[in-house]
């Protein structure tokens, strides 16, 4: 049962696929074997992390865009999309699966894009390493495009989004208003922001809001005030110039993601993207310190494993009742059991 | 200058308070001094972690709240109340702190309140150690109820919350038609929700969705589907019973924080929950736990620490090239280093 061919999963064979992932989510040993063989075939999908607030209507959009990167105009092969929907408050994956079905439906017919949620946790390396682990074999079995949907904007979010080379971060109008709602944080990490839901008034000022901290974080982004009809949807979203750059200006993309408004020209946007990145060297140093954060991430989980392995139980028990009785505290304790 | 008098803490010297509260946050050696002083004073207050996505209002929510515990009716003394607003997406604490001097703005006057932001990263046991050493630190000082509100409501923003002994969920009308916007695994952990902004004509739906929600969780919640004007404001937010319990029910109140509408009410459950939590003995359990998953969360740090100090650098080096020429998979990689 555990015995999955990575070649048939190569050859595009989806059940193998879905059921490799499946080993990974849920640890199992087998699922070693087909990183293993699938790794030195990964390297080459573009990793685009897409975050922000509940709310903010990112299942619509990021479904919108895997439809416009296999629809786009400059491309004689469609690529292949996959999207992760990473749910790290779900331990069920009930809400999940739930999601799953109904984005299925929409996207349902083109073969070339294939969906799966991603709700493990507790495993070595966390929710991170998982997530890592989903896109070997994704990028392994040749998919072009993944999509690594968080849900939720707090910091482990973040640091999933962070996996990919291309980060979009997914902001809804009305926010603007809320101190708390627009990150210094999380604004540092953008490549590209999208104000989604742009036909509700508020959107411009929205977009002014983070266009006002991208200049504070970034020192200049790239949405002009000359005039809001330049922002919008099919007049063009505005990105300063076409020569290629030495420093990526993060742009803002006002769309609507339920009738299509604007994804066009982001998913445009997000090649750009890419094609900077490669011409920069980027792309490597990304791909590098992806790899190296996931190996410390797998590195600290071994260490207490092993340490839990070693330790003398009675002795844990007496520090920890001292913590417990406030007579040592967990740093004085941490010290003393190592 | 970092000689600070853990005794003039106690005593209620502000200042001395938060220069403490700095050298925690800058992980500063002289910080241990001082936890280690206070904490065998530390146990006592009622920690109460406030999470919910961004625009909910919680942080007007928290000021209302820390008005009201100061004026509850029942209290002879008015309780000292500490708010920790964490703040993990924000690196330079600016955002945190210009909302600092407006929630300043609004509680001022009160000496028994006091207001910290933290947003440290990167110290020894995470986000979660500085910020149970913040609640070391005010917990034994004296104050009587610690209010924890996190921003956002990510998988960070949970574990922090969970340090609290009763968790309150922010959220906001017209998220309940999101699937994405109620997630399971936050209700799990909430022992009371709230609907804040309830003055909005959508958050009786808002209120239903939760309540659908928490039966299929929790196996029935305290909102009764009786009237829906049994569960505003004034008229008294539901809770089933006034008899002891012994399996919580987590009650949902529909409170709007910009006028007051609610609070009191929602003081008394917050206030209700502790001696329901004392009563039970779950108190205890909830201390002990905290105090543990701190434990561990500084050992496994420690331990990767330690290791970084004694691994071979080219060895490190050459097994990581490795694995950037995908020649090894990053667990593959962990088991050799280790």
């Amino acid at each position: 049962m555990t015995q999955i061919d990575p070649l048939a999963i190569r050859q595009g064979d989806r059940r193998a696929l879905s059921r490799a992932l499946t080993l990974v989510e849920n640890n199992h040993p087998g699922s070693r074997e087909i990183q293993a063989a699938l790794f030195p075939h990964s390297g080459k999908a573009h990793l685009i992390g897409i975050t922000g607030a509940p709310g903010t209507g990112k299942s619509t959009l990021v479904n919108q865009l895997a439809k416009a990167f296999r629809q786009q105009e400059d491309q004689k092969i469609a690529p292949k999309v996959a999207i992760i929907a990473v749910d790290p408050t779900s331990p069920f994956s009930g809400g999940a699966l739930l999601g799953d079905r109904i984005r299925m439906h929409d996207l349902a017919g083109d073969k070339g894009i294939f969906i799966r949620s991603m709700a493990s946790r507790g495993a070595l390396g966390g929710l991170a390493h998982s997530t890592a682990a989903f896109v070997t074999v994704l990028d392994g079995a040749g998919f072009d495009l993944i999509l690594i949907e968080t849900v939720g904007a707090g910091q482990a979010e973040v640091d999933i989004a962070r996996l990919a080379h291309t980060v979009v971060v997914v902001e809804a109008p009305g926010l603007g208003d809320d101190i708390q709602a627009i990150k210094a944080g999380i604004l540092e990490i953008a490549d590209i922001l999208v104000v989604n839901k742009s036909d509700r008034p508020e959107a411009e000022n929205t977009a002014r809001a983070l266009q006002a901290m991208l200049d504070m974080a970034h020192g200049g982004g790239s949405l002009s005030s000359a005039g809001k009809h330049m922002l919008r949807g099919n007049a063009g979203t505005k990105t300063i110039d076409n020569q290629p750059e030495h420093h990526w200006k993060p742009s803002i993309h006002l769309v609507t993601a339920t009738n299509g408004d604007g994804i066009n020209q982001l998913a445009a946007d997000i090649k750009r993207h890419r094609i900077y990145l490669q011409e920069t060297g980027l792309w490597q140093v990304k791909e590098e310190n992806r790899l190296r954060r996931d190996l410390d991430a797998l590195i600290k989980d071994m260490l207490l494993l092993q340490w839990q392995q070693k330790i003398d139980k009675a002795w844990f028990d007496a520090v920890l009742s001292d913590v417990i009785a406030r007579k040592r505290t967990p740093i004085e304790a941490a010290e003393a059991l190592i």
